[in-house]
Formats: structure tokens, C-alpha cells, sequence
């Protein structure tokens, strides 16, 4: 019998997740039947999304039930096997959570060649993160040669990707980040065009100067203050993908006001904007095989590089998370559970 | 020599338009030059969209400057010509704005068949109001057979055919209007499936219970409260084609908290909503044959219906006007100026 120590959902957070909103614990998984394999965690994908899952509020998905172990993807190895298709030693990409081990059915893998990149890299720029930016930009956000692509959040996974691919088509990308440290990344590592720094008292100056044509598309990850200075620089029939508002997600009520809406939509009306929401889901039908060929080429021969930010032992999830939504990590945070 | 009454744009307004932010005075017009004709004006369209132009703030079109006639689409009579094209006696769309003669190069005009429908409808149904219902429903809202389709405002020219054309496309229509009787013609006269009164006590109740199914397109063309409640009940991949916000127009500040941008990007992200202003005259090009074919054949079969509001005399524009950003008109506000 395989014991797993598991990160359960104890109590929904209000705000920022404690400590005691999880419970670390260890259960006896139950013996695998036919068709099922055991596996062990090797990494453990960290994403903004998973704050949404904690809470009842009503969204794309159902929320973790509380007692149940907090979802996410990981890269696995097959350490037993009751299936055909799948040996011990293999190699898959699974949705087992924050656990050590986990039996799950063989339908539910994907499986990995770990002669393509690095193990984590599969939940990072050739995974889910990889594909949000691909599909989200490639089919909203469609920019042209010489336009103007504004990301934030620009180190992390699906900023880099977006940005990086902006440029492959041959727009211009322009970053945003967090620090001097992860400003310098972006145009010397990742190669954007121009970087400015969100945390800098000259903020909207810097964002203002780097964008002198204005903004063609906005990929919008993180809402909040930085969101409101870029929409000011928007051009007519400007896109704007919606795949994520970090700046949101521990939220406890409405923030004061004033009301933003109304001069945000007056804006959607005379900038005659594209604002569209996406699940990254919605686009595996028609997008998956594109992006596995293309994404793939891309960080073979390094057209496309990433960053990841590895946190040793899964006990240490929490805080890595706690520090996600307020981006203390630099690049793909992923937990080395194994 | 001909002489126009004019209103001209003597301040901008702050807030509600005054009457001293107008100024009715006479002036002499030019004589018309080879190719153009002197109009002399039947009917002056009023719309929400002249609110903007009222004012300094960037918006789609430059603003009507001080001392200048305040724009306006016209239906006008050729009174005198140099033009080989157009006649004495012809009558033509024009885009001649608050005053009761022009002098206009022959370019600037389309000619009207008076036999299709009264002359005022082709400020209202077969002009811009029903060409912003017809292109942005069908080629933003794109509704399916049996989806549902809302929109506020809906006895005036662009919601009472935003409605019907929805119906004529196979989907359920819901219509929002100010007082019992606009709602009563709603299903009476204008065929909507639902109707709600946004002044009674009970219009979140009623509007939940209008739209069991949820909503699927939102027109949206008057934001504020009336907004707020639809978009609770937009279902995932909702489309909301955005031709104006007359709830804002008179907004002199962003209105106090709490802010409910957050709330409202997250529903965009969680419902991968589609946003998609639009200013009329985008369409023009792809979709104004059709719209003149296809919504004059429905108009001449009673297909669609259309109710008028109609002022007598140019003078009494500035105070109609008002009451329009209010909704105190009935139907499409034209201006009787002959």
C-alpha cells in the first residue's frame, strides 16, 4: 500500500490564504485497479488559478471541496501499473494536486518525452501556462506586423510566452514587471522591445514613453492599477485577451471607489475594443496540435526561452502560493515534490 | 440669398445641457457653388452620440467646436441646385445638423425614395439607429435560434430593432424600458418575448424571471444600473456588442464606490465574456447593402415596427434633446423643422 502526504483545502480563505485554510496529512491510497497506475509527484505546477478553486464564488470551474486535496498539474512517474499502455518509469503529465503519490486512471495522462526539454518545462512554457499564452494571443489578440503587444506580469510563464510569440509574428512586445531585476530580464533574456518597471513612482511615464504608438493588444493576466495605466494608451480596435486578474484574486469585496467601470467602457465604446474573456480549455480543440508542434520547435532551437522558479518539498506550497499572488517568484513556479 | 436658423454650440455643457450652452441665431448662407445644392430641412434626427460631441474628451469623432451648428443627420428637400445630379423638389439624407437650410456639395448626399416609408424613417429604422441594431447583432451579438437576446432602451430606435431582428433570427427577445407603457408595447406592438420595466421596485426580480435561461447577447446601449443587473445573468461566451452608454453621458466625474470594474472583468474572465464596442460606420462597408435590402424588405412587410417621437420646430431641439438622455421620448426622437 502507498501512503501519500496530501495538501488538503481546510477552510476557504477570506483574503490572503493562511497556514490553517490547508492541511498537510497523509492518507492511504487505495490499491490501483485495472486500467489505473500509481504515481509519484515529481513537480508540482503552481498557477494564479488555483486561488479561484479555493473560494465558493461561482466560476469556470467547481470549486475544491474542503477535506478534498487542492488540484494541479503535475509531472509524475508511473512507479506501478495495472495499465497496458503505461510502464513503471514512465513519465506523464497529471492533474494529482498537491500530494506525493496519487492512483489514477490511465485516461487521465498524458505522457511526456523527457528528451524534449527539461521535466518541468511541461508545466510551464510547453504546458498549460505555454499554451494560455499561445491560443490567447494567436487567436484574440491577432497582432499584425509592427503593432504594439503589452503584457504584464511579463517574467511569469504566460507573459514571457506572450511576448516572446508577439515578436515571432512581428509585432512589438512591450513588459511589465515587477523590480529592476525582472525589468532587465525581459529585454535582455527574453528579448521584448522595451520593459517598464509597475513598481516604479514613474510608472505611467516609463509605460507612456515605451509605447509612443500606443497599445494594439493588451494581454490582460493581472488587472488592477497596472491595467488601468495601459488602457489609457489603447489604440482603436485594440484587443484585449482576458486570461487571468491576479491583482483580484484575494479579493475581499468591492474595493472603494471610484467607479472605474463606466470610463472603462467608455472606452470598450470609442476605442471600439475587442474585450474577450478565455478559458484556455475552450481553444485545445483547435489550437493544441499547433501549439505542441510550433511551441516545441520554438524552445528547441531557443526562439522561445523561459525561466522557472523551483521551490524544494511540497510542504513549502503554501507559502510559494501565498507569494505567487503577489509576485515574489521570478519565472514558472513549479514545486519539486519528489 | 437664403438664410438658415442655426443651432450653434455656445459652451460646452457640464453635466445636463442647458439652454444657454445653445444659441439659436440666423445667418446667411453662402451661394452654392458648382455641385452643390441648397437643402432646405424636413426633419432633424436626434441620437444620444451628440452628447459627445457636446464635449472636449478624446472620443471617435472630433467635437463640435464653439459657434459651430451642432451635427446632425437631416432628411432635406433640394430647394435650389447646381448640381446635374439632384433636382429642385428631390429629397436626400443629409448630414447638415441643428438648423433649417444648408448649402452641401452634392457628395455629401444620398437620395431617399419617399415611396419605401415616410421620410422620417430613414433617420430612425432604414437609417443610422436600425443599421447600429442590424450590424452590430448580427455580426457582434451573432445570435442562435433559441438563444437569448436583451437589450435596454427598447422602444427607441435601435433596441425596439435590436428585438425584432433577434426574433427574426430564431432568438428569444427580452426588452428593457423606463414605465409601464413602453413595456406594455414592447410585447403589444414591438413583439418582444419578455419585457421589464427598469423603474419598478421589483427589476431585478423581473428581470431574473424574463430570462430563465439566462442571457446569451447583451446590446448594450445604456450601461449604469440597468447594466449592472443583465450582466448577473450573462451566460458563459455571452457576446455584448457596446454602440453606447447613455446612462454616462451627462457624468461629470467618475461616480463614487465601490468600483465595480473588478467584479465586472471577472465575470469576463469567468464567463469568457466577448466586449466589443463599435461606432456604426465600421460596418458600412461589409454590411449596408444588406442592412438597406433585408431591413426594407422587413419594414415594408410590417416585419419590423417602429414608433416615432416627433418635436415640431427647430427650436424646441435643445430641450427634446434632454429629455432624450433621460428617456422621455417614445420611440425615435426626429425633430419636425419644416
Amino acid at each position: 500500500m502507498v501512503t501519500s502526504t496530501q495538501i488538503q483545502l481546510a477552510r476557504r480563505p477570506v483574503g490572503e490564504p493562511v497556514d490553517d485554510d490547508f492541511l498537510i496529512t497523509s492518507v492511504d491510497l487505495p490499491e490501483p485497479q485495472e486500467g489505473q497506475v500509481v504515481l509519484r509527484t515529481l513537480y508540482l505546477s503552481l498557477d494564479p488559478y488555483m486561488r479561484g478553486r479555493m473560494s465558493e464564488a461561482k466560476s469556470y470551474a467547481a470549486p475544491v471541496g474542503l477535506g478534498e486535496v487542492m488540484v494541479g498539474e503535475t509531472v509524475s512517474e508511473v512507479v506501478a501499473t495495472r495499465s497496458e499502455h503505461y510502464a513503471v518509469g514512465d513519465i506523464v503529465r497529471a492533474y494529482t494536486g498537491w500530494q506525493t503519490h496519487a492512483v489514477v486512471d490511465q485516461r487521465h495522462l498524458r505522457r511526456i518525452d523527457p528528451a524534449v526539454a527539461p521535466l518541468s518545462a511541461h508545466l510551464g512554457v510547453l504546458g498549460m501556462p505555454g499554451f494560455t499564452a499561445y491560443a490567447g494571443l494567436l487567436e484574440i489578440g491577432r497582432p499584425k506586423e509592427g503593432e504594439t503587444v503589452v503584457v504584464a506580469a511579463a517574467t511569469g510563464p504566460v507573459g514571457s510566452a506572450v511576448g516572446q510569440i508577439a515578436r515571432l509574428k512581428g509585432a512589438r512586445a512591450v513588459g511589465i514587471a515587477g523590480g529592476p531585476e525582472k525589468v532587465r530580464a525581459l529585454t535582455e533574456e527574453f528579448g521584448f522591445d522595451a520593459a517598464v518597471d509597475h513598481r516604479s513612482p514613474t510608472f505611467a511615464e516609463d509605460l507612456a514613453s515605451a509605447v509612443p504608438d500606443g497599445i494594439d493588444v493588451y494581454f490582460e493576466n493581472v488587472g488592477g492599477p497596472v491595467a488601468d495605466q495601459v488602457t489609457r494608451h489603447l489604440n482603436t480596435y485594440a484587443r484585449l485577451p482576458v486570461c487571468g486578474l491576479i491583482a483580484n484574486y484575494n479579493a475581499t469585496s468591492a474595493p472603494e471607489g471610484p467607479d472605474r467601470l463606466p470610463a472603462f467602457m467608455g472606452r470598450v465604446l470609442t476605442l471600439s475594443l475587442t474585450v474577450r474573456g478565455f478559458i484556455q480549455t475552450e481553444f485545445v480543440p483547435t489550437h493544441a496540435e499547433d501549439f505542441a508542434r510550433e511551441m516545441g520547435e520554438w524552445v528547441l532551437h531557443e526562439k522561445i526561452r523561459y525561466r522557472e522558479d523551483v521551490v524544494s518539498g511540497l510542504e513549502n506550497a503554501p507559502e510559494a502560493f501565498r507569494g505567487l499572488l503577489k509576485g515574489r517568484n521570478f519565472g514558472k513556479l513549479v514545486v519539486q515534490v519528489a
